[in-house]
């Protein structure tokens, strides 16, 4: 931990090489699009050698993962707001309008990409599905610690984020906040 | 009506230059997936002209959606079982079963491609849904003319088909019969 937090120290070289990698992958998905464009292009836009992006994200969809969870925990950071409906339906509406905003549904189109590029782009989809379920699963625990009563963390993906996504993707759209505090409240 | 059905009689030239299309298109979208193929190149490997697909399809978004569909309607056609617990329950078996066979999620991955490729593949992309859509509702209409309470096809799009195909994305499988089933007993 302490090393981490050395090698990533605000303002140190390590941070800085992050940032422009970051920058380069987020410019080459807006140019090219998932699954057109290498860890040598990600390389030559950021700058810095090939080398330091395999010894620090290990292969590109480790990289490509990464980026989607620092952009999810920007911009759809998990609530606290004292009661579950309000922070599922808070949760619910950061992820609506990410998902219909410029960028689209990023993370469907990042695994589409993942799941279609073998066995280390399986294991990334994996771990960025484990780190979001993660956040999410101590939103519930937190209610239950209150008394509450919660669904499990798949129910919420079942029956709040994948209506979303699947409506956004089949341009069945705006989705339209009573419809989104709908879905909290019928699965609640 | 009658010009179609002649111009696509079984064993015709239409028919013959329609199933090598088809097949082309099936073929390239394994080899290479879906984006990164063209006309010229379904046209070469189906040999026949590029502006006989461009005749008949219009553009490539409008070619994809026809293979896809067509491939639908014969492994997914939607059930008449007489109620529609029965029918439900028959067409979400149907669609588990594809989206996790050797293809995955193949109209997911289509939507994703159409969803990136401008105007046309949006059209494309909304004409698919609406047939399918299409076919949904007359199973729901069947239904209310026996009495049946029915919910709207939208609902069966979000808490039927939407957590499959985003379980199937994400890696959470298998989608065991029970899960399934209890989709459905839960929308009803």
């Amino acid at each position: 931990m302490n090393e981490r937090q050395q090698a990533r120290r605000p303002g140190g070289r390590s941070a800085r090489v992050g940032a422009q990698v970051h920058q380069a992958v987020t410019d080459l998905i807006g140019e090219r699009g998932y699954g057109n464009f290498t860890v040598g292009d990600v390389a030559a836009r950021a700058g810095v050698a090939d080398s330091s992006i395999y010894r620090r994200w290990g292969n590109l969809e480790a990289l490509l993962t990464d980026v989607a969870l620092t952009r999810l925990n920007a911009r759809s950071p998990m609530p606290d707001t004292g009661t579950l409906a309000g922070d599922l339906r808070t949760y619910a509406a950061q992820v609506a309008r990410e998902i219909t905003g410029p960028d689209g549904p990023a993370v469907l189109h990042l695994a589409v990409a993942l799941s279609g590029s073998g066995p280390q782009g399986r294991q990334a989809g994996a771990d960025l599905r484990a780190e979001r379920t993660r956040q999410l699963q101590s939103v519930l625990d937190r209610a239950r610690e209150r008394g509450e009563d919660a669904p499990d963390a798949l129910e919420v993906l079942d029956h709040v984020l994948a209506p979303m996504y699947l409506r956004v993707l089949f341009g069945v759209v705006p989705l339209t906040p009573d419809y989104v505090d709908g879905l909290v409240d019928r699965l609640l």
